[in-house]
């Protein structure tokens, strides 16, 4: 045992920390990152400039607490997503993963269960971990689709509190059916069961692929959670947030830290909603290296997924760490996700998009002759 | 019932939230506010254009996840709080709120115990139970001192698996002896107890006020908090942190959220920290103040408790509700704990203390006459 794990077990760590590593893939300082699905398009020059000039606005009043509620960024929230949403359907906190955690103190917890069907996205079980609720994992089929008919009969069998439905799914990529969501709504009506879809990468989809927000009238067990991390390049400032129901919102006002989202943290995702127009541009061209990744993969042999993300999740790698381990060799730093046979990519500039289908179409010749 | 409590509850709320109400203070749009503790000084001008410039740097890349490390933001506070620290024995969160809760995630939880001392800070027992602690109030004498042996025999018996001693102490100012979290910390041997001493206000202790940061070497199991919402002026950005054992800091990596401080955080933490002369500067004018309404309400035949801290718990009054009511009709907003007798009021600029003095003199004149 390391000195550093042996000092740390002498301390009275909770049970269901014990022996566990932190969260996180590795932080390499390679040329091109194409590893945590980030936007790697950065802020245009006038999102950069509204930002400041934000900041500095509220950095005069940093001496006094944030608005706690945090009504003008709600308010723009919702009108970013439409779909007749208004400031008292929205919530927010420092991430997706924070709005994550506080609906599972509000409505998980011990002797509840989150029901989530992997491959999927890996902090899922992490989150239940640390507000002691139990993670029940229903795995995908050989294809990593899900059926309404298997979601269904997954929520009634585990009588589910909470259900995780990712769309599009990371690591794979592939956005769900809204059949998926209405049969896990339905089937969850006799546990109460909450419903979330996370669309972290939602405004990746292809044109047409409906959003879970369609669904919010009437329903309100359920939770559409979104991130500005991805289409919104702003993964350094950790804004998530979510639409739903006031009551839900509600709920999570009895679990959030009082002033959980700073001053600065409002002023900058006020800035870059109001230059939402030049950020999703920047989707469109990201989207547009995604299918060619996809295109340039399938070309090789290899098996990409469809992908409605920033991302391309790919099998038919014989040995995909030595594939990783190559292209890192050529500075591209991509993700092994642990699911035999595949890979996963995010979409980068058109040049890094370049060098990582060059570097992968050398690989898989090579391996070939 | 409300129509909105009525569709809150409807929810699948956890037991032990139903029928609560969220914290926090009335939020009113009064000219005076010194209400919630806050450094009412302002950031001086050359802190704000340091914020401005660092946020402006760490803007250009907010489409990449922050440091997941905060190096640069530890090794900055280990060298303000010197005691021979260094950036391994820190961590930061968003708030000291967020660090306490990190370390009940860690340390408490289900069937777990934190024992406190109220009248004390009022999160202490959302927090335990937003992580399912069991909450152990032993409450302090008629003047709301503890003594080491008081504080031993409870931590005895609640054989306490986490202590938080608040020193200062909030809502009554009063710094802890440093033989009170001595006996704390040996009491809590037999439990294998963690201590948090919350320092949040310690910048403002009278000269020759020692901290616990001195008794860290060879206590791992103890913990100083810290915040920069009071003397650094910085309620708004949300930056809390610790001084421990680095064991302390990897056993709360098991816990945070991956990126939970944003790059924007970090990079105003950092300018503020350059400055740190400027903005103690402040913090001495404020202890003047301080000083001048312990003085000014003793003159009034009132009974402010000794203060270490940026604001004033005072008793002998027959009817709080009454002068705090009265205050706010002048214009100036201080808070009513809920203790009977006493108020709180925060120290504020010269003009602000003055109206405050002047207000409160002409309400106890009046009630006499």
């Amino acid at each position: 045992m390391s000195e550093q794990l042996e000092r740390l077990n002498r301390l009275p760590l909770r049970g269901n920390l014990r022996g566990l590593e932190p969260y996180g893939a590795p932080q390499l300082d390679v040329p091109i990152l194409l590893n945590v699905n980030e936007n790697t398009h950065g802020l245009p020059e006038t999102v950069h400039q509204a930002i400041v000039s934000a900041v500095s606005a509220a950095a005069a009043g940093l001496n006094r607490y944030p608005d706690r509620e945090f009504t003008e960024l709600r308010t723009a929230l919702s009108r970013y997503l439409e779909h007749g949403l208004t400031a008292e359907n929205i919530w927010a906190a420092n991430g997706s993963n924070e709005v994550l955690q506080q609906i599972l103190q509000a409505f998980g917890g011990p002797g509840r269960t989150l029901l989530s069907f992997p491959p999927t996205y890996s902090m899922y079980p992490l989150l239940a971990s640390g507000t002691d609720t139990e993670y029940v994992a229903v795995p995908r089929g050989a294809d990593f689709t899900i059926s309404p008919e298997a979601v269904a009969a997954a929520v009634a069998e585990a009588a589910a509190n909470v259900v995780v439905l990712c769309s599009p799914n990371n690591p794979t990529g592939t956005a769900l059916g809204l059949d998926v969501v209405e049969a896990a709504y339905e089937a969850g009506e006799a546990s109460n069961a909450i419903v979330i879809v996370d669309e972290a990468y939602a405004e990746f989809a292809h044109a047409g692929t409906p959003s879970a927000l369609t669904l919010l009238p009437g329903r309100e067990r359920l939770i559409v959670s979104r991130t500005m991390s991805k289409a919104f390049a702003l993964a350094g400032a950790r804004v998530g947030y979510l639409a739903a129901a006031p009551q839900i919102a509600d709920a999570l006002r009895l679990v959030r830290l009082p002033y959980h989202l700073s001053a600065i943290t409002q002023a900058t995702a006020l800035a870059a909603l109001e230059h939402a127009g030049a950020l999703l541009a920047n989707v469109e061209d990201i989207k547009t290296q995604r299918d060619r990744i996809v295109d340039g993969l399938a070309e090789l042999g290899l098996k990409p997924a469809p992908s409605d993300s920033n991302f391309v999740f790919f099998g038919g790698l014989d040995d995909p760490h030595a594939v990783w381990q190559g292209l890192l060799e050529t500075g591209v730093l991509i993700r092994d996700v642990g699911i035999p046979g595949h890979l996963r990519v995010t979409a980068g500039t058109e040049a890094e998009t370049t060098a990582f289908l060059d570097g992968i179409k050398a690989l898989m010749s090579s391996r070939v002759s």
